[in-house]
This record gives C-alpha cells, sequence and structure tokens, in this order.
C-alpha cells in the first residue's frame, strides 16, 4: 500500500497553535526534540543554529553552522574503483554560542523536568525572532519567569541576537547564576551533554557523517579587557579552513552582579552570579559573531568578529530587532503567498516561505545546502535541487540572491572541468555533492551517474534570465556555463547509426533514485537538449550583438564555432522516448519492461523503500523514488503537449512512493496543470507540510529547502498556472476550491506585479514599475501601471 | 588498440629454461619478486606457501595461507544502503614457519646481495618439491653450497616439510648459525623485514585488503622438553577461528653444534651454533603443521600439530618424499597432457595442471579460492569461477574433489537462503565472494548483482553427474541445492505480459563487469534456464523412481510440486535476446545501442581499464572484460546453433579487452570450436602464459586458478572437441597444427580413456574399465576394453 498522507492534521491545535504569521509551541515535549530544534530554528543563510533550548541539556542535536565550514576526510570506499569520489566534506557543527545556564539556589533549569506553570516557544515570521517564555516554580519554592530571545541578524551576516531575562517573581529573593557559554561540542565539556553516540549511529545514509578524529584545532583565545566579549578561534584539522566565534555580553539588572570568566580552548563561559530580588528583571544581552574562510588565519578571524559585536552593541538590540523586521517586511513585501480560507495553511505556507529566507538571504556567493543551515543532514553538502527547486523563487523575488547562486556555479567551474577529465568527458561536470567543488558522493549510482545537474545549472541560470533579462550576466559568466556543460554533454552522448541517426545519453541516472544508470532517461535527455540549445543560443546570440562578449568567451573557455554546430545537431536529434500506445514517454529505455512494484505487499512500515530493500530489488521495478518524467514536463513545459503532460501524470503518479521530499510538490503543481484538482491538493499539502508534521521522519536532520521552495512553485506555477510566452506572462488559474483567496508578488525585470486569484479565476495588477504584458491561451494585454486585468478560470 | 599479446616468449630462456618436467629460475633475480613468488609457490589446497627464499628478507609478500582461515572485520561503506554486504573477511596471512636464517662468519645470506657462482631454483612437478640451490662466495671468502628443498605434503593435508643443507666447500672452517623460525609477520620482530607498506597501498580493488588492527591473538605457546618442536596456537581478534602453527627440527651434522630456542608469543626460533668445517655438511630438517579450526581451542590444535609433527618424524624425510611422488605419479597418470611439438608449450601446461593440484588437492569441503592458496589476492575469497573453470576439470580426473566442492556449496545452503531472504527473493541466493558464506562483495554492481553464481553451482553439479553418474549425490545435497537456486530465479524474474508472455530477468550482472546491472543477460537468462530445468528434471525423477528421496527432499526443502511446475513454465518461456540481423545473442537488453569503444584512442598502458576509467564510462560502451555469450556458447552449447556460435564469437570477440584472466581460455576453446584455428591457438597461449608471463601484471597477488582450469578445458573441448551425447562421448578435433601430438585421459564413471591427438584426427582407447560409447556427429561405436577409436578431423 501507498505511505499515507501526513498533512496539516498531523499538527495539535493545542500544542502547536494555529497563527497565521508565527509557528508557536504552547507545551514543552521533548519526545519529538529533533524535529522542533529544525522548526524552530533560526538562520540567514551564513549561519544557523537549532532552537536547542539556552540550558544546553535535553537536545536530539546540538547544532551551530555556517555555510560552507566543513571538514574533509578521505572517503575509505569499501570496494575502491577508477575515479570514485576522494574527498569527504562535512559541514562542521561550530562552536555553540546559544549556551545561557540558568541556576537558582543552584538548581539547575532544565525545562523537561521543570514544574512550569506556563510555556510558550514562537518564531515570529515578521520579526524573525525565536522568543521562549515561562514560568517557572524552582524546587526552592520560588515562581520566576524567564523569557530569552534568540534572532540571527538577515542584515549583518555574522551576527546573532541572544537576551535572556529573568525576574522572580514571587517566593522570595535568591542566588542566580547564568553561566553564558561558547562551547565547541568535539572537544569542550558540557556537564549536561547527552553523547551523540547515546543516540545511536544511524544506518541512514542521509544523516550527516559523525567525525571521531578531532575536527577544531584552537588557534586562538581571546578576551576583552572588561571581560565582556570572549572570541575562540579555531582551524579544521584536514581541511584547513579557519572559523572564529565570539560572544559578548551586557547585563542589565539592579540586582547586585558580580562576573567571572573561565576559557580554556574549547570552551568559554562568562559567569554571573546575582543576588535576585522580586520584581527587579535580570536581564543579559548576548551578542554572537561567527567569521570563517578557507585561508585567513584565525587571529584575522578573531579580529573580525570582535568588529562585528562592537558594531552591534553600538547599535543596540533595539536597533538589531528593527532592522530584522525592516528587512522581514521588505521580503514579505516581495515574497508573501496570503492564503484566505485556511489558517493552518496560511500559517503553514509562510512557514516554508520563511525557510526560504532562512536558507537564502545571506549565503552571498555560497550555495544552498539542501538542507540550508539548519542542520548537518547530507552533510552539509550542495546538490542540484538549490537551482531547480529554489533558484526559480528567487529569480522572481530576490534577483540579486539567485545571481549570486550561479556565480558561486561559475566559481565551480575549474572543478567541474577537473571532474569533467577524470570522468573521461570535455567540457565541465558538476559534483553531484560537495561543498568544495569536489565530487563526494561515494555512491556513483546515485550520485556522480546524475550528469543532469549540469542541466540545472543551466536551467537556473534560465530562469533567472527569464526573470530579470540580466543579459549582462549571461554574456559572460552564463555563458561560460553554458559552454562548459554543453560540451560536456556532447561528449557525453553519441549518435547512433542503428537506424536513425539519434543522439543517446546512457548509463546516467535521473533525478529519481529508484532507477539508476540507465539509457536515455527522458528527464536527463530532455533537459540536455534545453541546455544544449540554449547554450548555442546563447552563443550565437553573442556573435551577432555583442562580439567583444564573444571574444572573452572564446578567450576563457577555447570555444570553436563548430562545437555549436554538434550542439545544435545533438539536440536537434536527442533521442526522447515516447509510447505511442499509452502516450507517455517511458523513464528511460528500459523502463516500461519493469516489473510493477508489489505495492499490495509493502506495508506502510517499509517506506522508504531506500531503507527496506536492496538497492537491486527497487532497480528492477516499477516503482519511482520521484517522478522525474513529470518533472521534466513541468521544467520543459513547452516541450510537451498538455496531452502528454496529462498521460504521463496519470502514468506516473500512482507508481511513485513520493519517497523523495522533492516529489510531492511536482506532482500538485503538475496535478493542477493537467486537471486533477483534488490530487493536486493532497500533494501540495504533502509538500507543505512535509517538514511540519516530519512527514518523512528525518526533519530533524534539517529542512528539506528544495521542498519550501516547491510549495512556493505549486502556488505560482501550479495554482496560477504561470508561464513565460514570450516576453508575456500567462496564467491559468485553478485555485484549490477549498480556499477563498490567494495573493502572491512577482517581481519581472522592473515590474512587480500582483496576483489574486478567486476559485473563478485571477487578477493580475501592476503594483510598481513599467508596463507590462500578461494573458493567458486567449489573448494578451499591456497592462499599463496600477491596472489590472482579470483572466478567468476555463476549465 | 588492444593489448599486446604476452605469451611464452616472454619468458627467457637463459632465466627460466624450457624443461617438461619443472619450472626453473637459473638466474636470480630481485627485480619481479612478486612474481616468481607465485610461481614457485607451493600449496595442497589447504595449506599454501609462497616462494619466499628461506631467509626471509627481499620479498614482495612474505605469505603462508591456510584455506579457509580469515579474520573478518565490519564493512565500512561510504554511502551506505540496505543489504550492502556487512561482514568483510580476509584470508589471514598466518604465522611463517619458512624462515631458515643462515649466518657464516655472523655474515647473513642474503641472495639479493651475495655472491653467487650458481643459483638454481627448481619446482618439480613430478616430486612436488622446491628446490633451491646455490654456490656462495661469503664476504669471509669462503665457498658455501647452500641447498633447501620444500614440499607441502599432498597426502598429509597439514604438513610441511622443508630441509635446509650447507657445506662449505673451500675456504677453512667457520662459525655457522642457523636461525630456524616461525614468525606471526603482523606482530613479531623480523630483523630483516620489508614492511609491507613499503610496496605501497595499491589502489587496485583486485589486492587483498591490508590489516592495521591486530588480526591474531597469541593463545599458545609450548615447546618440547628437547626444544627441538615449537608450536604457537592463536585466535583471530573477530572471527574467533583458530590456529596452531608447529615446527619440528632434526639438525645433522659431524660439526659441533649447540642449539638454543628462544620463544614469545608471535616468534619461535631455534638457533643453532655449528663450528662448520670443511666437506662435514649441515642438514637441518624442519617439519611444519598448520592446524585451524572455526571453533576448536588453539590448544586442541596444538595437541593435533604435535601429532602431525610426531607422525612425520617417524616416517622420516624420504618416506614422505617418496609417497609426494606416488600421489603425483596419481595424478599426472589421471590428469596429465602431454604436447609433443612444442616444450616450452608442454612445459607451461604442466605447470598449469600442477597449480590445479596445488589448489584441490586437500581442500576437502572447503571451496577453492579464486588464487586457491598461492597468494592473499581478492581476500582468499570464493568466487563463482572455481565451480565453473575447475569444477569440470576435477570431474574428470578427481571425481572425490568434485563432489566435495559441491558439499561445500551444499553446506553454505542456510547461508545462502538468509542471503536470498535479505535480497527480498524465495530460495537461496550464493554471495558472490565469500569465505564464510556472508556476503562479502562490497561493489553489489560486480559482486551481489552477479546472481548467475547461482547456476554455476548448478553447472558444476551437473558436469559432475555427467562425469560421475552420482545419482546418490544428485538426489540428496543435489536435489537441495537445485530446488533452492531454481526457487531464486524463479522469483527474481517475473513473466512480462508487455506482448507474447515472457519470462524475464532484470538488474543482474552477466560475468562480463564491464556492463553491469543490466536487462535479460544473455548468459544469466541461458543459465537460468538450464538451472530451472536440471531442477525440474531431477525433482521429476526423483518423485518417479525414488520416493524416499523426494520425500526427505520435502521435508529439507518445503517442496510444493506446484514449485516444478513454474520452474518449467518460467525456462520453456526465459527471453533469451537474439538479433536476427547479425545472427547474435546480444549480451543485454541495451548492448547493441551503446556506444562502440574508442579502441584507437586507447593506448596499452590504459588497459585493464578497470584502472583507468570511471565505471560508468566503461558501462556506457561496446567493450568487454569477458565474452560472456561466447561462455554462455561454450557451457550450454547445446543450446545454440553452430552458426549462432561462431556469429558471437565473431561479434564479440574483437570487443573484448581480455581485462578479465577469465576471458582468453573460453575465446580459445570457442575459437577452435567455430573454426578460427590460428586464433585459437593465440587465446590459448594467452590462457596458458597468464601467470607465467604475468600478463595481467599481477600474479604477485596469487595465481588465476580458473585460467588453470580453463587451459585443460582448451584442450578438452577445444582442441578434441569433447561433448556429452547422451551417454556418449563426442569428439570433434581440432588440434592446432603448431603441435605433433597430443594425449591427455578422462575418468568417466568407471572408465578411464585415452585420447591421442594428431593434425588430422584423434584415436580414443579405453585404458581401464569397462566398454564406452564414444563418436561424433558421424556415428558413434561402443569401445570395448582396450579398444581404440579413430575419429578423423572433418574440417
Amino acid at each position: 500500500m501507498k505511505k499515507p498522507l501526513l498533512d496539516g492534521t498531523a499538527l495539535s491545535d493545542q500544542r502547536f497553535p494555529v497563527d497565521p504569521w508565527s509557528l508557536i509551541e504552547a507545551e514543552y515535549s521533548d519526545a519529538d526534540l529533533g524535529h522542533t530544534e529544525t522548526l524552530f530554528g533560526l538562520g540567514n543563510g551564513y549561519l544557523g543554529m537549532r532552537a536547542n533550548p539556552e540550558e544546553g541539556r535535553d537536545a536530539h542535536t546540538h547544532g551551530t553552522y555556517v555555510n560552507g565550514f566543513h571538514e574533509t576526510w578521505d572517503i575509505q570506499h569499501a570496494e575502491n574503483a577508477f575515479g570514485f569520489a576522494r574527498t569527504g566534506q562535512t559541514i562542521v557543527n561550530v562552536p555553540d554560542a546559544k549556551l545561557v545556564k540558568l541556576y537558582i539556589d543552584d538548581e539547575p533549569l532544565l525545562v523537561a523536568n521543570a514544574d512550569l506553570d506556563s510555556y510558550r516557544r514562537t518564531i515570529d515570521f515578521r520579526s524573525g525572532v525565536l522568543t521562549r517564555e515561562l514560568l517557572w516554580r524552582t524546587p526552592g519554592g520560588r515562581l520566576v519567569r524567564v523569557r530569552s530571545q534568540r534572532m540571527i541578524s538577515f542584515v549583518e551576516r555574522h551576527l546573532g541576537l541572544i537576551t535572556f531575562e529573568v525576574e522572580i517573581l514571587d517566593g522570595g529573593g535568591a542566588p542566580i547564576t547564568i553561566s553564558s557559554q561558547l562551547l565547541n561540542r568535539q572537544d569542550g565539556k558540557d556537564e549536561y551533554h547527552v553523547p551523540d553516540a547515546a543516540l545511536g549511529e544511524g544506518r541512514d545514509p542521509r544523516q550527516a557523517r559523525k567525525f571521531s578524529d578531532r575536527v577544531l584545532e584552537p588557534m586562538t583565545q581571546r578576551e576583552t579587557s572588561d571581560g565582556c566579549e570572549i572570541v575562540l578561534g579555531y582551524r579544521c584539522v584536514n581541511s584547513k579552513m579557519t572559523l572564529a566565534a565570539g560572544i559578548r555580553h551586557r547585563m542589565e539588572t539592579d540586582c547586585e552582579v558580580e562576573a567571572v570568566n573561565e576559557v580554556d580552548q574549547h570552551q568559554a563561559k562568562r559567569v554571573y552570579s546575582i543576588q535576585a530580588e522580586p520584581g527587579k528583571p535580570i536581564r543579559l544581552t548576548k551578542l554572537v559573531s561567527y567569521h570563517s574562510s578557507t585561508g585567513v588565519p584565525a587571529e584575522e578571524l578573531s579580529d573580525r568578529c570582535h568588529r562585528t559585536l562592537t558594531r552591534g552593541l553600538a547599535s543596540g538590540v533595539d536597533s538589531l530587532l528593527a532592522e530584522q523586521r525592516e528587512w522581514l517586511d521588505s521580503f514579505w513585501d516581495r515574497a508573501d503567498i496570503q492564503i484566505d480560507g485556511d489558517e493552518r495553511t496560511q500559517q503553514a505556507v509562510r512557514w516554508n516561505l520563511f525557510q526560504l529566507a532562512q536558507a537564502s538571504a545571506r549565503t552571498n556567493e555560497q550555495g544552498i545546502a539542501a538542507k540550508g543551515v539548519s542542520a548537518g543532514g547530507y552533510d552539509g553538502h550542495y546538490f542540484w535541487d538549490s537551482e531547480v527547486y529554489v533558484v526559480p523563487f528567487l529569480a522572481y523575488t530576490d534577483p540579486e540572491a539567485a545571481r549570486k547562486m550561479l556565480r558561486f556555479r561559475w566559481k565551480m567551474l575549474p572543478a567541474a572541468r577537473a571532474r569533467a577529465e577524470e570522468m573521461s568527458e570535455k567540457g565541465a561536470l558538476y559534483p553531484w555533492r560537495t561543498i568544495n567543488g569536489e565530487e563526494a558522493s561515494a555512491y556513483y549510482a546515485a550520485g556522480t551517474a546524475q550528469y543532469h545537474i549540469n542541466a540545472a545549472v543551466a536551467f537556473a541560470l534560465h530562469r533567472y534570465v527569464q526573470a530579470t533579462d540580466d543579459t549582462e550576466f549571461l554574456a559572460s559568466e552564463g555563458a561560460e556555463i553554458l559552454v562548459e556543460t554543453a560540451r560536456m554533454w556532447a561528449d557525453l552522448g553519441f549518435f547512433s547509426t542503428n537506424g536513425k541517426r539519434t543522439f543517446h545519453i546512457h548509463r546516467v541516472t535521473g533525478p529519481d533514485e529508484y532507477t539508476t544508470v540507465v539509457n536515455d532517461n527522458t528527464y536527463t535527455n530532455v533537459m540536455a537538449r534545453f541546455n544544449l540549445r540554449f547554450a548555442a543560443e546563447t552563443v550565437r546570440r553573442l556573435i551577432d550583438t555583442d562580439p567583444p562578449a564573444f571574444e572573452a568567451l572564446v578567450r576563457a573557455t577555447g570555444l570553436d564555432e563548430s562545437e555549436v554546430v554538434r550542439w545544435e545537431d545533438a539536440a536537434d536529434s536527442m533521442f526522447v522516448l515516447f509510447d505511442a500506445e499509452q502516450g507517455i514517454n517511458p523513464q528511460d529505455a528500459a523502463f516500461l519492461d519493469l516489473e510493477p512494484w508489489d505495492w499490495e505487499g509493502t506495508p506502510p512500515e517499509k517506506y522508504p523503500l531506500l531503507l527496506h530493500f536492496h538497492p537491486l530489488v527497487i532497480y528492477r521495478h516499477q516503482v519511482l523514488k520521484q517522478a522525474d518524467v513529470v518533472l521534466a514536463t513541468f521544467l520543459r513545459r513547452e516541450d510537451f503537449s498538455a496531452k502528454t503532460r496529462r498521460a504521463n501524470f496519470e502514468f506516473y503518479d500512482p507508481i511513485t512512493t513520493g519517497d523523495s521530499s522533492l516529489s510531492a510538490c511536482v506532482q500538485a503543481l503538475t496535478a493542477a496543470d493537467v486537471g486533477f484538482d483534488d490530487l493536486a491538493l493532497e500533494h501540495f499539502n504533502r509538500a507543505l507540510f512535509l517538514d511540519l508534521a516530519d512527514a518523512h521522519g528525518n526533519t530533524a536532520d534539517g529542512i528539506h529547502i528544495a521542498s519550501t521552495g516547491g510549495v512556493w512553485a505549486c502556488v505560482v506555477y501550479g495554482f496560477a498556472g504561470m508561464t513565460h510566452q514570450g516576453d508575456a506572462l500567462h496564467f491559468a488559474p485553478r485555485m484549490p476550491k477549498a480556499w477563498r483567496r490567494v495573493s502572491f508578488c512577482l517581481q519581472r525585470r522592473d515590474t512587480k506585479l500582483r496576483v489574486d486569484m478567486d476559485p473563478d479565476g485571477l487578477e493580475v495588477t501592476v503594483v510598481e514599475g513599467p508596463e507590462f504584458t500578461v494573458g493567458d491561451d486567449r489573448g494578451e494585454v499591456l497592462l499599463q501601471p496600477g491596472a489590472t486585468h482579470r483572466i478567468d478560470r476555463t476549465d
């Protein structure tokens, strides 16, 4: 049987009350810490902190991550072969600055055991602040309010803020100790530390590698003369990446306070001893800063931490909070999706969008890892999914962030060229999973064989250029990417002279990892064809319109014009499987010959299949992890007729397990496209609550960022039916009837559009910027600034 | 370009003089120690010793191996998945008893540096003794003759013998020290030890794993009161297998001698101090014994060593040498192939046959590892190749050894049933590579996916029964193997309802590992069909002829008669690819669609391809490691027409690299079958000199035992064209014209036949036993005892 649906009903209204602008936990539980640590985590794309409580103890994983900050290790293959990935790369759980331990009458606050009169934890999507408030009846009989706030700045990439307030409400004065810490968890000593090993070394290959060797070598320890600031500097033993982490304190209270520091190489504490009195609040402000580098000495990074902390201190808490809100106001102005008619859905949609902000805001020219900066799942690696699922969202809401993602891939070209050569191919081959540019996928069948990552980069570039018309980027970095990726495809495939002359690509794995190393994977061939054509068109346009850019491209790539002819030839001859009888595109040359999967004989606990069946068993059956042909019909919609799109969906949807978190959103938006409204909403809910309901059971390992991008895509491409038609945007509204109204905005070049959907159609308004052409199959209109055009639902 | 041919001309006549009954090294060289250590190695199927010199130093690998004696370790997969092999198994390099170090005037004999007047090393195929004789001018100016003999008994499984004779011929008396040792090389200290690490950790996955953890835990150390015998006992840290190794000495000389022992947990020495005088030979006899077990305490094994050594001592050297010769006389009487017309070929053929004896003589119910007991290559694992390449030789020359090999597989059934269940299949699935029965193949694409190993076991059983008519074994152990292997096939494949109802087997790897995880691999389907039919026929015959045996089979396997119907249905519906246009069987469903390999662009140093190209690169091209369709046409010759066999050979032979050592012999015998005489001889020479000329560059890692069996098969099946036709043996002689005459014997049931080939045909004679039917396409004769029948070459 298929996996049961986990949607919003899986969230208890009592524990997680519905709210349109925040996620709230109204009752503490330690039964699902891994899940809630992720859901309430903070990040800005550079720095991420899991929602571990300030007191430290009782965690699934105490986690703090810096995008791209990783240790390397030699991959030991049980059976090695030429070209297998050599350099393991794992994001490092950096020293933990979240710790603010509280003792009253020498009794620690431990939420799991504490006698609480109230408890509430809230992450507010507009303020960007995580707040916890609780009333604690201490063992000594006092009633104490503890309120903490935590924020990672969307404005100051390297800055975090913690405020920690304690006030005795009742029961008389007491000695209070507050120990604010910065702890390197691998080598430092946490008196409450629950060793990770106790959680068991999972056999789930999607979890992060656990290090047994030392990772962080201490380089510097600094304190300011007032003792308020402590900075620790480290270097990774193998990767030689450097890091500095700093904390700075400010204590405000009318009570009597003494402070001392304890600093060693792996742990820094500032310990406040306070004679607390009822009615006199104690407020600690803790600024946090992280800087990292591939080459700068830790000393220099420590200086940078000091400057960041000093600047933060000068701004002050209120100003930092205000900046944060301002940034988010702008974000929601650009990116919000308003859903009228279902509050839980509204809350969940905003939570997903908020995660996109948290994953992308300050990556700069780093990538976006599969889990963003929310946890160490997949070792913090960058895959293809940020290009396909996240860049489109950014292109229409934050084009500059999209451009940085593309520059990240451009900077990776030298490594990708080297990898192509090792794989006996020309051009560049992007590694399937990586941080530093080297292939880190240790299982090539579901890794290196996914050559389609090359096309994903080209696709992201195309979406970006569609949204922005940034021809300057296309002519420089973009063109270089296109030349090298197209070269790889042209060399990877070959012209078959067996019958009709056709271009084939063999022994590759498409996005669906439940069949691997197949021939003429439809997704791959369709995307490769697109990549080849986009490259050829771009080069030809440069030749015609921008000779200096073309010359620069030739210098950078050694491009010969004859190559372009070959790309066009390969694209025009590309073999795309089509089964005339069923009217579908087979997933690959052999797919239709495979044995059907025994759905009846598969109980729910056998999902995901990858954890319960040998790969060979999965591969020999018609069963999908995600529907990659369906994905192709979405990404390259123009290459498939409506009839074929529908037939493909009808064929693949029932045999797709959805074991991939990338699956539900694509099934949702395609269901909407081809006319299955109920199924569209069902799949949308799967995507929407994927992490919120922990539907895959591994949200503890981090947020499925691609799916959060997919949720946006469901609304924009699925329910609003947006497509590019030349310079115009077309819409084909098909909003779920369960809702009353849906609104969202899009940035297209200099024009900002608002789309307001209702069950019968939608209205497009030019909110800002110049006139713009919108329409549908029946016609187009040139929409003037401020004007609105209505498009009715047609089916 | 293709790899160049390395045949007998690669052997220098001066260094390796031609001799029909021995392999001789007439000049010392340390340039190819790994190669010569293997070529001159000794073994009896249970115990193996590399041809390291007695003085120890200057070795590629100091190796002593006991068949099946292994350590286990947890396989760490760089990226794990369900069902991946967990238990690594590696044959252990057991304590080295070969050491007899010689010092004259305190100067050690080190052949590599010694001033030698003469040097000669000989392994005699009739005496089964390795002899080294040298004349040494010592640094002190004396001329000394050193002569050693080494033998591993074919009669006493656990016994080895070393004699070491020193005589000062000239230069006056001198103090001589002889230090006879037993050394656990991992933990003991060898003053001349060249660490293996210095040789570099090769990236060739075919080499043995090197242990970094301790392997052998010392359990006992014993000395007899006279000091002549020392026994060390050990237990493997993980596998808990136990071992005892003993040495016993006898010194004979007229010189003055003192002896002392030094014994610790990892090293035992008996050190003789001798006042040597010219003309008074010093002769040390060293008996060696090894016992191993999966459960018996090392103490008990030490007792067994003591008894073996005592018995050996009682027999005396002459008697042991005589027994050895007698055993070999019998072996050559059964198994010799005489080649008249090419002495180097004669020598090489006998060397290959001698290796078959050394690999199989005393395995008892252990398997035969890919490298026999000649080295640790492939970790000492058992594969399918002993069934397909070695058992047929045994079936016609030493049926009892063949039967033991089959019982070895029968005893492995419980492990194979468990593996099938883990792989979601019914019945039993033999592990691709193993020692203890658990799958140890860490790369499933060229490992576990080779389901065809099941058919290899059934095939070996079939060859054995054909040769022996041992219906008793077939009715018991044999039938149980057949039921469980057939069940696996019936469950692995499925009936396609896509068009004509046919039975398909998908996502498997055939013997050719240059394509993997393919659909409808012709080799696999043909062999599975055979396996299913053989099982069905065997069960039906039992039902009809041996109801008690059938009932026992039902008790052992829970067999239901309806299963037999399904096996027959699957076999009759088996889909075997055939390309009508080319008249060939495509290797698999996609093979003909692959891109041709760029032979022109592949220089010789790029072979074997597996060490120079990523698997995906190899897999996407029409290039073979071995020709598995051609192998199928040999093993199941009756299933292919002569025309198809020829067409297949013509198609596959040019695209086969021969990177597999299993390739050449099959190409040779098939070339002979389909009429390519010159190519047959060329491929035969490739197989014949595979190890002798180190054609694959890895003979240092051990002898390619399967290829030695293939050499026998080339002569019998290839050049004599032997086939079974019902109860009769047919021949189709096609001896290479380069030779004058070839003779060999065959045991068929109780009849011993001799075949004498000449360029125009052959004569078959009943040498012993009852009348027998022989013939060819033109007719058969019932040959009376002593009678001879001539069959002329027909092409």
